[in-house]
C-alpha cells in the first residue's frame, strides 16, 4: 500500500494563532483508500527550504501533496520549489493564461499582469483545473511518485482534491476496503454518549471507533477495513445495529447529514414549512437553515427581534412579557408562525453573555418554542460556556427540538 | 538570529481528527525571544524516519524542538531516533530511575519495568526534570545546534519549557523584539491590491510582510525584528504609514479587529442604530453583528425575507419589484429602517445559487441597500464561487458598505 507526506506552504501557517486544517481533510480521503499518511510538515514561504523538504519526501513517498503557494504573488514559492527539488524547469501555457483573463473579464476586470505567473507548470505536469479560484493544480509523476499541488484556500483545495485526484488515485491505488459508518446526536453530552456505547465498541478492534463532540452535536465514526465491500458493510451492520438500539431517536443522522438538512428532508417530505424567531442567537438560525441549496422550499423566513422593543414591535408580544421567559418563547412562536404563514414557527430567546445585569436571565438561560397549529411547546435549558458555544448549543436545540416535533406528529 | 524546527512525534497526530497543538504554545514563546519557527513536521513512531527528520533538521536550524515519544512503551521512540540521528549512544542513569521508583512510591504503586526505558538519556545530554510526569526531557549540544526533547502532553510539556527551556535560551539568545501591524481591507481582491502595495512591501526585508485573503476580507501583516522596541515601533510606523497611504479608507482596521467590530464601534461612537432585511444572507448578516458581545447597543433586530411573499408581507415592498433587483434592494433598506425605528437600515437581495431558474437573477448576482434618513442608496455586484462563498462575500460587502456611509456622514 502506498503512503502518502503532505506538505502545507505558507509562513502565516508557522504564526502561533493558525494551524494547517487542509492536511485533515486530505488524511480523511487517502485514509479513505487505504493510504496511511506518515509525515506532515509546514514550511514557510522559503523556496530553497521547500525545495530540500520535497527533494526528501519524493525520495521516501509514493504520494506527495503540497498545500499552498500557487498564489500570484512573489512569495507564492511552490512552483519553483517543486521544479528545483525535481531538476526539471517551468514551463509557461499560453492557453491558461487565457482562461485566467477569461475569468477575469467575467468579473468585469482586467487581468494584472501578475496572474500571469499562474500559467507556469512544472515540465511534464497535468494541469488540474480549478473551478474556484485563479491557481490551477498540477499532477506530476517522477520515477513513480506522484507529486500533487494543490491551491491553499480550503474550498478550492477541497473540490480540486476530490474532483481531480481521487479519481486518478482511486485507478492507481490497490483496491482496500474502508467503510464508515457515521451516526450524529444531539442532546446528549460526550461522556454520557461515550458511557452508554463504550460496552458496545470496545469488543471490536475492527471497526475503529472515534467520538467527537462539538457544541451539543457528537458524531460518533465507525470505520471498517475488510478485504471486501460485503464484509465491510457487514461489520458496521453489526456494531452499528448494537449502538442504534441504544441510543434510539437521539440519533439525527445515519449517513452524516447535520442537522440542518435532516429538518429540511423532514420538512420537504411533509410538505411543510418553518418560520423563525431569534434574539439571542441573532440571525444564527435561520443562517444554518437557509445555508442549505434549496432551502427556499420550505423556509419562509425569520425575524431577529434583538430587543424586548422589537419583540412587542414585530410580533405583537404582550408588553408585560420578560424577555427572556418562556411565556416570551411562546409568544414569539406563535406569533411568528401566524405572521408568516408557516407550518410551524420556532422561537429563541436567551442570555448568550458575557454578563448578565441586575434582573437579567443569568448568562446560558435559553428558552425554545416550537409552535404548530395545536398550540406551542417551549423547552427551557441551561448551558455552560463563552458566548458563541452558548449560541451554537442554542441553534442546535432548536433544530432538534424541530426535528423531534415532527417526526411526533406523523 | 537563530532559527527554530518543531517536530512532533505520535501517530494518532496523524489522524484525520488531531491537530499538534504544542507547537502554537512553543513558537509562541520562541517569537517572544525573536526567534522564527521555519518548518514544523509531525511525525509517526517511527524510529528511522524519524531519526532522519531530526539529522536533517539538525544540519539547518539551530533550535531543534521535539515533542512527545518519551513515554515508557515500544512505539516511543524519540530517544533512539535522536541517538541514531546525531551518532551517540544512550546511557542508562540510575539516578533517574531510582527517582522514577519513588515517584511511583508516592502514589502507592510499584514502578512497572517497562519505566526504566525513561532513565535513558542520549550521551552528554543535560536532564530536565518533569514535575507533572515521568518522563524527563532532554537538552543536548551538538555542532553549536541545541536539541530539545520534551514530553507530549500539553502541561508537561508547557511547565517544562516555561522553567527549564526558556532560561537557558534567554541566556543563549542575542535579544531581539518582534512586532506586528495587522492591516485589514474589504473590497479588493487579493491581486489588486498586492499590486498596489508590493512596490513598498518589497523594498523592505525587515518587516516582513504576508498578505492572507478570505472571501472579501485581506489581511496584510507586518512583522518587524529589531534590537530595541522603539526601532521595531518606529520601522512598522514607517512602513505601514507608506502602505496606509496607498490603501486609504479601503483599510478597515488597523488592529486586526473584523469588520463587525469596527462597523459595532462606529455605530456605538454615533449613538446610531441598525436593522437588516436579508434574504440571500439568510440571516448570516445579522448573525455576525449580534456576534460581538454588547451589540444590543445599536443593534435592534432584523427580518430574514427568504421568499419574495415575505419581501411583501414583512416589509411591504411593493409586489411588482423584482425580488433580485435595485428596486427591492432600496425598498427593503428603507421599509427595515423605519419599521425597527434605526439609524441605518441594510438590505440584501440576491442569489446565492447553486442554481438560477428562467427568469431567475444570475448566480452570484448581488444588490445591497443602505438607508439613512435622507434616503437608500444600493451596491450591485456579480461574485463568483459557491453558495458559502458568495454569502460570505455578500455580508462582508454588506458590513463594509455600511462602514463607508458613516464614515462619511460624520
Amino acid at each position: 500500500m502506498p503512503d502518502a507526506e503532505i506538505i502545507a506552504i505558507g509562513s502565516e501557517l508557522l504564526t502561533p494563532q493558525r494551524v494547517d486544517t487542509n492536511s485533515l481533510f486530505l488524511t480523511e480521503e487517502l485514509n479513505s483508500l487505504g493510504v496511511e499518511v506518515t509525515t506532515k510538515c509546514i514550511v514557510g514561504d522559503d523556496r530553497d527550504r521547500l525545495a530540500d523538504t520535497v527533494h526528501r519526501a519524493v525520495r521516501r513517498s509514493q504520494i506527495v501533496i503540497l498545500s499552498g503557494g500557487l498564489g500570484p504573488t512573489e512569495d507564492d514559492v511552490t512552483r519553483d520549489a517543486v521544479a528545483q527539488a525535481i531538476g526539471r524547469k517551468l514551463v509557461y501555457h499560453p492557453e491558461i493564461a487565457e482562461k485566467l483573463e477569461q475569468r477575469f473579464l467575467q468579473m468585469f476586470r482586467k487581468m494584472p499582469e501578475i496572474n500571469r505567473r499562474q500559467a507556469f507548470l512544472v515540465e511534464g505536469a497535468e494541469m488540474l483545473p480549478n473551478d474556484r479560484g485563479t491557481a490551477p493544480g498540477q499532477w506530476i509523476e517522477q520515477n513513480g511518485a506522484w507529486i500533487i499541488l494543490l491551491p491553499g484556500p480550503p474550498h478550492e483545495l477541497k473540490a480540486m482534491f476530490q474532483r481531480q485526484c481521487m479519481p486518478r488515485l482511486e485507478r492507481r491505488v490497490p483496491k482496500q476496503y474502508i467503510e464508515t459508518l457515521v451516526l450524529r446526536v444531539a442532546g446528549m453530552s460526550e461522556s454520557d454518549l461515550d458511557q452508554t456505547i463504550a460496552p458496545v465498541y470496545k469488543k471490536y478492534e475492527n471497526p475503529v471507533t472515534t467520538v467527537l463532540a462539538h457544541a451539543g452535536d457528537i458524531q460518533v465514526h465507525l470505520r471498517a477495513r475488510c478485504s471486501t465491500a460485503v464484509e465491510a458493510t457487514a461489520l458496521l451492520a453489526e456494531v452499528g445495529g448494537q449502538i442504534d438500539l441504544l441510543l434510539g431517536d437521539r440519533i439525527y443522522s445515519r449517513n452524516s447529514d447535520p442537522l440542518e438538512v435532516v429538518v429540511g428532508e423532514l420538512l420537504k417530505k411533509h410538505h411543510s414549512t418553518v418560520a423563525v424567531a431569534e434574539s439571542m442567537t441573532g440571525g444564527g438560525l435561520a443562517d444554518r437553515i437557509s445555508s442549505i441549496p434549496g432551502s427556499s422550499q420550505y423556509f419562509l423566513g425569520g425575524v431577529v427581534t434583538y430587543t424586548k422593543d422589537m419583540k412587542i414591535a414585530l410580533l405583537g408580544v404582550p408588553s408585560e412579557f420578560q424577555a427572556v421567559s418562556r411565556e416570551m418563547a411562546q409568544a414569539m412562536a406563535t406569533a411568528v408562525r401566524l405572521k408568516m404563514g408557516a407550518t410551524y414557527g420556532i422561537s429563541i430567546t436567551g442570555n448568550a453573555g458575557p454578563t448578565a445585569d441586575e434582573g437579567d436571565a443569568p448568562v446560558g438561560q435559553v428558552y425554545v418554542g416550537v409552535a404548530d397549529a395545536s398550540g406551542a411547546t417551549v423547552a427551557e435549558r441551561q448551558f455552560l460556556g463563552d458566548r458563541p458555544r452558548i449560541r451554537a448549543f442554542t441553534g442546535q436545540m432548536a433544530l432538534d427540538l424541530l426535528r423531534r416535533h415532527i417526526s411526533k406528529s406523523f
